[in-house]
C-alpha cells in the first residue's frame, strides 16, 4: 500500500480530533440561533462566549475585541477596508509591506477607486521588513499599516514588536497609523499576544491552526473606528451581520486554544524534521537555493528553488508518489502566477519558477521525512535530464 | 422528563443527519484546499463541483451561475453591493420591498453614503408586494430591484413571477433594472427553479434548509456585471475570495437537494400542522389577529398577534415550559426593536408587540402540536390578566 504524505500544512490543515468533537453537538443537537432569547439560544450563544474566551485569552485581549468572520481573508479584508473608509478623514495613505496575503492586495487595490493611496513597503533579501525603512514611509495621512506575522510562503517572521515601535513613536505626535497583522500562519508557532506584538488589529485563521475552514476572525483593539463590510442584523456588534457560525466558531476556539498551548513543544518537534529535511535536501541535491530567511522562520516552513527545473513539475511528481507539497501559496496555485512573495524578495525568475514549499504538521514523522528524501533527488535528477534550462550551449 | 418543542425553524434548522453524514469526511480525512492541485486537493475540487451540481439542479441554472459565501447575509449584500457599485454607470436607483432580510436595508443603507438613492417599495394589508405599483416606481435610472420569495416574519409568499413580468416588460427599453430574491426561507417549500421565477440573482441559506450555518450563496445569471465585496485569491472565479469551505459546501449541496426533493410532501405534512395549531389558537384564545397572508404563505409559519400581551413574555413563559418560539426573527431579537416586517403591514403597534411566530419543521408532530395548545391558552389568559393594556379604566 503507497502511504500518503501531507506537507502542505500551511494551505489547510485537517481538523484536530480534539476540535471536531468538540464542534459536533452544534451540528444536530445545540444548533440554536445564538441571536434567540430562550434557553436553546441561550445556550448556543453561551457557547460562542466561552470559544471566544479561548481565543481572547491567547490573544490577551477583552470579549469585545474580537469579531468572527467568514475567514482570515474576510478578516482582512475588514481591517484593510474597514479601517481605511471609517478613517477617511484622518488620512488617505495605507502601507503594506510587499509580501501580504492577497486578501491584503486586493483589498488595497479595490481602495485606490476610493481615492486611497497604497504604498508598498519592500522587503530585502532577507525576507525582512526594515522598521527604519517603513518610518521613512510614515506621515499625517497614514491611516494604517499592515504586514504579515510570517507570510504564507516562505514563513519569515517580520519584527512586527519593532514595527509597533516605530508606529508609536509616530503616533506621539499622530492620531494615526494603526498596525495591522496577518497571523493566520503564525498562530501555531507564535505567541500572539496582541500587547507583546503592540498590534491594533490581528487576523486569524480557522483552517490553518487544525480548526474547521469558513471560521476567522478578527482582534481589533478597543477604540479604534471600524466600518463592516457586511451589512444586516446587529451580529458582533454590528461589524459583522449574519447568524453567528456556531459549531465553526466553537472549533475555532478550541483550535487556537490547542495550538497556543502547545506551540512550543509542537514547534521545536515539527522544526527538527524540517531541519532534517533541509539538510538532506542539500545535501543530496546540487542547485538548491533556499527562499526566506534561514533563522527568522516558521519552524514548519522550508521554500527551496530547484534550479533549471519547474516546480509544478516536482509538484506533479511527488503527487505521484503520494507526496503533497505546493509551489506558493495555495492561493496563488490556481492561477500559475509566479509567487509573489518570491519575486518581493527579489528572486530571479528562475528561483521563484523552481520553488517547492514544504509545510510540516502534526502528523509529519520522521519517516515520512526519510521518504521524502529518498524519492525527491531522482525526481529533480531525471527533471534535469529532460528540461530544456540545463542543455549546455 | 420534559419535552422539547421547537417551532422556531425559521431561526435555524438542525443540520439533517444526511446532510451531517455527508459533511463529516471533509473534517479530518478529506481536508485538502481544492485551490491545490495534486491529488488531494483535486478530491476537495471534485466535492465542491458535486455540491455545486446539487444546488445549481434546484435552481436550473448553469455551474458557473452559482457562488457560495459565507452566509445567506453575505449573498443579499453581494447581490445588492455588488451589482450596485458594477452598474453605477447605468443608474444610482434601487428598489427593495418594504420587508426584505436586514442583510437588504442594511446594504441599501450603505450605499446611501455612495449617492445611490434606495426606494422603498410598499406592501398591502395583505403583505404583498404589487407588481402594478412596482412599474411606477421603475425608471432608467433603476438598476437594481430586490424583493424576498417569502419573508422570514409571516412567510407570505411575493408573486415573484409576475414582477419579473413587469421587469422584463420594462427591460424591453431598457438594459436594467436586474430582479433579486432572497429564497433563504423559500427554498424548503417552494420551487426555486429561476427560470420559472424569472429572477436575475437568487440568495440561499444553508441553516434554514437543515444544512450547515456559516454557508450561503448567491445565483447571478451569466453576463451581470457584479463586483466582489470580498477580495483576495481568485476563488469562486474572482468573486468571493477566501479558501473554499468544503464540509459546509457539501452540506449545503446535499441540503438543498433534499429540501426540494421533499418539498412538496414535507410541505404537506406540516402545513396540516401549521393549521391545526392555527385553529386551536383561534378557538381557544380570544382577541387574537392573524399576521401575514392566510392563503399565500409558507406552509410552516404561522405568525400571530396576542391582544394586550408583550410577545416577549409569552416567549419567556413557553420557554419555561421547554417551547420555543420567536417573537419576530431571529435577526432581531437581540434588538427588542418591533418587528419591521409587521410594521411595513401597518399592523397597528400593540399588535406588533404581541405576535409570536411559530415556524414547523421536520421533527414536529401532532402531539407536539398539541401540547403547545394545551400549555399555550393559560399563559396568555395569565399574562392578559396582570397586563396593564387589559385594567379597564
Amino acid at each position: 500500500m503507497k502511504r500518503k504524505i501531507y506537507l502542505d500544512y500551511a494551505a489547510t490543515t485537517p481538523v484536530d480530533r480534539r476540535v471536531f468533537h468538540a464542534m459536533l453537538p452544534y451540528f444536530t443537537k445545540k444548533f440554536g440561533n445564538p441571536s434567540n432569547p430562550y434557553a436553546f439560544g441561550l445556550k448556543a450563544k453561551r457557547a460562542l462566549i466561552e470559544a471566544t474566551r479561548e481565543i481572547v485569552a491567547a490573544l490577551n485581549c477583552a470579549l469585545d475585541e474580537f469579531i468572527f468572520t467568514g475567514s482570515a481573508t474576510e478578516a482582512d479584508n475588514l481591517a484593510i477596508l474597514g479601517v481605511a473608509r471609517a478613517n477617511r478623514e484622518w488620512g488617505n495613505k495605507i502601507i503594506v509591506s510587499a509580501i501580504e496575503h492577497k486578501g491584503i492586495h486586493a483589498a488595497c487595490n479595490a481602495l485606490k477607486k476610493e481615492d486611497f493611496e497604497i504604498v508598498e513597503l519592500p522587503v530585502g533579501k532577507n525576507g525582512l521588513v526594515n522598521p527604519a525603512e517603513l518610518a521613512k514611509f510614515l506621515d499625517d495621512k497614514t491611516v494604517l499599516v499592515s504586514v504579515t506575522c510570517a507570510d504564507s510562503e516562505t514563513g519569515t517572521i517580520q519584527p512586527i514588536a519593532e514595527i509597533s515601535e516605530i508606529i508609536k513613536a509616530f503616533r506621539k505626535k499622530n492620531p494615526m497609523p494603526y498596525l495591522h497583522t496577518d497571523a493566520s500562519q503564525a498562530a501555531l508557532c507564535l505567541d500572539i499576544n496582541v500587547k507583546k506584538l503592540g498590534v491594533d488589529l490581528l487576523t486569524l485563521s480557522g483552517h490553518k491552526v487544525y480548526g474547521p475552514k469558513g471560521i476567522g476572525g478578527l482582534y481589533v483593539r478597543r477604540g479604534i473606528a471600524i466600518e463592516p463590510i457586511i451589512f444586516g442584523g446587529g451580529q458582533q456588534r454590528g461589524l459583522r451581520a449574519g447568524t453567528e457560525n456556531v459549531p465553526a466558531i466553537v472549533g475555532f476556539g478550541r483550535a487556537i486554544s490547542l495550538a497556543q498551548r502547545y506551540r512550543k513543544a509542537e514547534s521545536a518537534r515539527v522544526k527538527k524534521l524540517r531541519d532534517r529535511l533541509e539538510a538532506g535536501i542539500f545535501k543530496t541535491i546540487p542547485k538548491v537555493v533556499l527562499n526566506g530567511n534561514k533563522t527568522r522562520r516558521l519552524p514548519n516552513f522550508l521554500n527551496v528553488s530547484f534550479l533549471d527545473v519547474e516546480g509544478e513539475a516536482i509538484l506533479l511528481y511527488l503527487d505521484g508518489k503520494e507526496i503533497f507539497v505546493n509551489t506558493g501559496s495555495a492561493c496563488n496555485s490556481e492561477s500559475l502566477e509566479p509567487s509573489s512573495v518570491l519575486m518581493a524578495l527579489g528572486s530571479p525568475y528562475e528561483h521563484v519558477h523552481g520553488s517547492i514549499r514544504f509545510t510540516l504538521g502534526r502528523e509529519t514523522t520522521v519517516s515520512d521525512i526519510n521518504y521524502v528524501l529518498r524519492e525527491l533527488p531522482p525526481i529533480v535528477a531525471k527533471l534535469r535530464r529532460i528540461s530544456p534550462l540545463s542543455i549546455k550551449y
